[in-house]
């Protein structure tokens, strides 16, 4: 599965005091430690706004592409700061855009993004009426961006969709939902991607990893293929391997069997 | 979620040591265990055959319930031991019969001792065809087992569909038409109990318990609501409480909270 590591977030208070002493190190630490637990992608979410958010995703963006090869999560819903940052962006991989919707403005102003720097992106089924909450919502808004992104020439390979992830503890029917959306996701665009914000789920309840990782679990089985989250939780990722043999998408147990003999497994 | 104790099996060895040597304090220590740790039945399986498989079903049946309350999931292909343990039988809650089959020669013989006992039953998803192994299949048998038993009187309440439960490492598709015949069952019989041997799709494979728990949290996405299991597993018992409040079956998350509490969540 595709590990889009989450940790690099300006929400966090320890990464928000990171960003604003400029703290080189720490982000690029956290970036090498992510990527040797398995992230594919490096999320940078700066958590301020304006100008500030333009000056701190770029530095964030330097300060990775410094660190690591892997390609980077742009996590931001300021255009500016998105262009700001593919500027200076070096990696080889492409860069995933993260998050276009169908709401209106967001659309006029990433699309074009998106496509003119053959980025790829998190499609999120949001659009102009607001959190999804009723049953077909969210995989009814999620297939027709998909279709929205295709028509503009975006390969449905680069395309991330997430069905947005509300809280368990304020819509107790919220996780049926969503797992109907993924599989009606992967029944109507079976080649793209479909990821989660995992954490969100958990909000507000105890013991979160642990909802966390039952949540991913579940996902997996109905077709979820990569996810936003912290890849140092060692119980997630082993969570994540089981997950992904029980999917049979892991010929037989291969990556499994390997994970145990690398003590990854606990 | 209904957990059926496993525990006291005789083909474990330190239990096959107990039975024979008739070691009470053992057997009765293991039944207060599992029901402590949240077991509703017993599961006796003396792991015997003929004659001697009788005389220690009936011991076996005689010491749980002198340790507890919980009622007896009789465990044995053995129409002659079931009924000599029927005779025994003293709890107030009604056994449950582990299993009858649509097997021809198991049907004829069990049916009449399930409905003449008012018994509840696990009805496995096997007939006369073998072990199902292509989509649909176990699906297919479940519903027409199910179909036969209340054709003969039992309540749907009282049946428990058990899908069969093939190892993952001999068959990596296994999982994904386990699933499916899950959430068929639950569509195609509402009212009957959903359960399953837990740890035969680890089978083979290394982290038994990991794969174990993650299996059951995507059976229980898609309706499973009972499993055999080892109930003094306590990651396994957490991955089920989870499982269960995703799952939109746990109120408000009123019993994940309360665990959590109880210090039960780690």
């Amino acid at each position: 599965m595709i590990i889009i590591g989450e940790l690099i977030n300006g929400t966090r208070k320890a990464i928000k005091t990171a960003i604003e002493s400029r703290d080189a190190e720490y982000i690029a630490d956290l970036a090498r430690r992510q990527v040797q637990a398995g992230a594919e992608y490096i999320d940078c979410n700066p958590g301020t706004v304006g100008e500030q958010e333009i000056e701190d995703l770029k530095w964030l963006v330097e300060r990775v592409q410094e660190a690591v090869e892997a390609p980077i999560s742009l996590d931001t819903p300021n255009g500016a700061a998105l262009e700001a940052a593919l500027e200076v962006y070096r990696q080889e991989e492409r860069p995933l855009i993260n998050s276009i919707t169908l709401e209106s403005e967001r659309l006029a102003e990433f699309l074009p993004i998106v496509s003119g720097n053959e980025a790829r992106v998190v499609a999120l089924a949001l659009d102009d009426s607001g959190m999804p909450s009723g049953p077909g919502q969210r995989e009814d808004t999620a297939l027709r961006l998909v279709e929205r992104l295709r028509e503009e020439g975006i390969a449905a390979g680069d395309i991330f969709v997430d069905p947005v992830i509300t809280p368990l503890g304020t819509d107790p029917t919220c996780n049926r939902l969503i797992l109907s959306a993924i599989q009606a996701i992967r029944a109507g665009a079976p080649e793209v991607h479909v990821t989660c914000g995992l954490s969100n789920i958990s909000y507000g309840l105890p013991n979160r990893a642990l909802l966390n990782r039952t949540f991913l679990v579940q996902a997996v089985a109905c077709g979820l293929d990569s996810a936003i989250l912290d890849p140092l939780d060692e119980e997630l990722m082993r969570a994540a391997y089981a997950a992904e043999a029980l999917a049979g998408r892991d010929e037989w147990c291969a990556n499994y069997i390997a994970a145990h003999r690398e003590g990854k497994l606990g």
